[in-house]
């Protein structure tokens, strides 16, 4: 098709994700690539893995009209509050945007403002952006402009509660998410919270209860339930590069087996490219999807009572760059796992 | 005060923990220890770490008639099934014994064969065996000839609930235990669970609602409440050596604020050298208890309604070993912290 | 082209490999796998990570005469000494073998049995058996029926030093190899010395000296420096899943400064798809290359005297699968760098 | 005996591991600490798991006269060029200084000032300044007031080459050291290099021939040998927390078997409370030594005429902390080992 993609935010580990899906994707005839950090460097003095592969410039921000009229479609991969201004630049040359950050997942300004805490860089673009996880929300990406890609433990949270939300299977008070994420999810910037040292041989929870993603999980779980959610997420660092794993834990309306349980989960998700239902007995594991953009997901009903649901993702494909690119793919009416196949990194 | 204390098992980690914890304890006079593998061999060729510190040979079980003659407290590090005639023999010289398997730690027998799957190999001795959780229920172990040490996961499930089930302020039908444990857990035997390429930059649950330390944390949560509590546990394997954190959910009866049930936590651990509360914005981690038999704890009440503990131990001290040294102490009278005190290994 | 691929030893990680590698390879037409573990699985319920990518039963080795007879390459990773009579029965039928192990790696069967302390199991075909290392001696690997695939410690030392010892620039009684290795290389078996508690925080030297993989590092230094060389080579444990950094050392014969060793390091491998060679101020690391079939150089010459080389590796690729498909590659008549091209995994 | 301490740059890991050992000495009466980072705070909440262990202020730097003056010692666990001015600001008022910074370790101040690049602090002090390194140079460190702590790679091939080199068995132009350390040696800031994405799962040289360490353990083998010697010195990071694990190469001038060289280490070393040579067969692992004050060295004649050392300890005790301990206790005239017994946590 040869397809012009930019990556704004090139640096980070999301930006360079991009790069390394893109780089591959048969469709893609260029990348150009842009950041605020190492401006004027070769991408592979950056990333020395990248050498031979894609041999680009970093360009400075003041480039991105250029970017913006060269491509058919930017990926932003900023800090959120500085991706809504820069989606508008984008978005006025008439080029597509998918932003990965949150400042276009949550519809409402408030609710935005009230947990990121700065305000909307571009209020007005709300209305139309779309919230882009496929599995769940496919129909109205293919004809959108803007597409906010989903953060990564939301992306986790949500694939395991749909089957439950959608056949109103549970109790929508209890709710509750645990997640386990791997470091990288935290960016590249270095923090004594990611310093090796700190990381290494430990386990903590963080943010409980009161996590950037709570209001981006419930919301959606409402739209999938037709109804609010009360969801409670509590989010783990775990020394692990890639990989997020939720478990999710809802009381059940009536009582189920975990057969029946596991059926409604294979119909639901039948047809799907990148969501594994794993088998009984099988409880699925983050170095099953490593690298891939595939969900894996295990059910139990409990003592009949109590679905309890694990997925597993790798945080910076199906959780951020990969599940772009699924985006990109619907956007340009291109099959869906184009770019996007191929099994994982295992062990 | 001139203790001889015998471990049979001493060359698991448990065993292990135990030697390095009673040399250097200071009413300790001689430590003889046995096992069922590397028999005759010196201990410090099993462990080069314990070289000029133990000087021990490795009994073969045959002399467990010996070690009993000889001690004062033989600690059982032995898998479930195998310790049980252990202690009878132990316990038939008079001497106390401090079982870390999970033989006498539920008091009903068939609710231990279902879940063990093994006849119990000592059932009349369960009326006598105490359960050695300090905190919870220090007053019938000084008194106990046989003490049932807890679980891992129990210990830091049931110091995480037991202020909310005491206080009866949560309802007992919604208890979530989600706990993330280390690989030493396992136990030193190789298995390709705990190979280290397949549990290395991964994440996984396992035994979702079916792990044999369910009913021991149900049991005593409903002895703490005085009534059923329904508790559901999904333990995690996280690749690390030591620790366990378990981020356990109730719903709770009434509004509270965090202020309000911290200080209920602290009141209940008030004077407790073992056990610490986190101060408002500190989430425990398993590095800040790492070596130590401490017991860290972080709360809130979320939404006001939803009662969160995270609790972090080492599995191997407060999991099992130190917790076991704690109970010999209050079985001998002596300081309960005697030989452990001082601060963990960070970072 | 339409290749039919058998792999025999496929349940191992190198097995495994070869699967993840074949199964996107775009001249593979179909693959497959015996083993003598698992048996009539199916491959994607030992390899969850696979599911939906390969769907293949795993035949015994009593169908050895079946896939050899279907297949045009069978891929042998299997443990020395099983290696040699399978490859016998492969190239009986007339097809090609590339075998993993080490039985065709050294040329004198006296040098292997003293070595590996077994019987050869097919010391007729040793003659005939090309040593596929292919940037040191490409030219014979196209013609071969046989190839032996290099050791994981040897593809990395040996392209460290080949530039050195074909140009006869340092004393070959002072070549000093120290790797260090991931923990994939010991294979998927469980044992104490892989088990996660053991290997995780740990840094350990092993079989100093006496490694298996002595003399083939020795013997094709001496073919590349037409003369005998004396490699002392220690190998060491790091806790990583994959990747091999190589630190050589040797006593420069004649002073040269770092840009000089540089640009020797550069033409020779110059053209190389999968050799790069660090700019100046860089060090290679193992993750620059984890997935790839790529080999990362670093050179200095020390205080003028000293030349010391740093090859990274990913060991299951260009040290096993990936080095092995690149002699099938060259075997068939592919261009060499078909299904192996595209960046690793980055973090 | 009841020492007072002071500690200058408690925050970091070195500072902090003062606190770990000192505030279990028996000889220490009390401890006060200072910092140019985190003035003011509680020692406690900078680092939790020191809770209810040591409760201190952190002081500013601008205390330190009055640190000064309170205390019987001062541990200046502070960045090299910091450190020298300190230095002699505590001596000036008669009491005695551990500097565990590079700024007296080098007896040269123009070699100090080539590798390190800055103006020495205090050069009048050089001439006084004590290389504290007990088991090489014991006798004159009593008798000191000013005692400059090795660096953690010197004290590891130090420890290394002393036989070798006192006993004049090797070739004093061909020494190695080839260096594996935990990435808490580069300290607690934060950096990208540190960063655990970047770590985890890596392995990475650096400073190849240029690390600062170099001119050290050159100088000190120089003094144990008697005459100059090349040391050519390769770092390595390895995603540990804590260790070293040195593997040191030096040609041997006459043969020699494995056993006659391990013989001379034991005499060597007989009666060293803190080196352990390893018995035939056994390779040392930093997991032998973590959180002690061990060396655990292991060696071999190669083919006899190489010979290979390899030493393991923990970077921040007998690389740093515990050593500036034992020092103290010798300068106080207390039992070396005082506060510094025990074996290390395993696994």
């Amino acid at each position: 098709m040869g397809l012009k993609a930019g990556i704004v935010g090139v640096t980070g580990y999301v930006g360079e994700e991009l790069v390394r899906i893109l780089c591959r994707h048969p469709e893609i005839e260029e990348i150009r690539v842009a950041s605020r950090d190492f401006v004027g460097e070769a991408l592979d003095r950056v990333f020395p893995h990248l050498r031979g592969h894609v041999d680009r410039e970093i360009w400075g921000m003041e480039k991105l009209p250029d970017l913006a009229a060269w491509a058919d479609v930017v990926f932003l991969a900023l800090p959120h509050g500085v991706s809504a201004p820069v989606a508008r630049e984008v978005l006025k040359r008439g080029k597509r945007v998918i932003d990965l950050a949150a400042d276009f997942r949550l519809p409402d300004v408030k609710l935005y403002e009230e947990w990121y805490r700065v305000p909307h860089g571009a209020p007005e673009l709300l209305k139309d952006a779309v919230y882009g996880l496929p599995e769940l929300f496919r129909s109205s990406i293919s004809a959108a402009q803007l597409v906010a890609n989903p953060g990564c433990y939301p992306t986790s949270a949500l694939l395991a509660l749909a089957p439950l939300l959608k056949h109103g299977l549970v109790d929508r008070s209890t709710v509750i998410v645990d997640s386990k994420s791997g470091v990288s999810g935290a960016g590249r910037s270095p923090s004594l919270g990611c310093h090796f040292p700190e990381c290494n041989e430990n386990i903590r929870a963080y943010g409980v209860g009161v996590h950037r993603h709570t209001p981006e999980i419930s919301y959606y779980a409402g739209v999938l339930s037709g109804g609010q959610v009360d969801v409670f997420f509590t989010p783990h660092l775990i020394p692990v590069t890639r990989g997020i794993l939720s478990t999710v834990y809802a009381r059940m309306e009536r009582p189920m087996d975990d057969a029946s349980l596991r059926r409604i989960y294979e119909e639901f998700y039948a047809g799907e490219a990148f969501v594994q239902v794993a088998v009984a007995g099988e409880w699925p594991e983050t170095k099953w999807v490593l690298g891939t953009n595939r969900c894996f997901l295990g059910v139990t009903s409990g003592a009949e009572r109590q679905a309890v649901v694990v997925s597993a993702i790798d945080n910076l494909v199906k959780g951020a760059a990969g599940q772009a690119v699924q985006n990109m793919n619907l956007m340009f009416g291109l099959p869906e796992v184009t770019g996007l196949t191929g099994p994982g990194l295992y062990p």
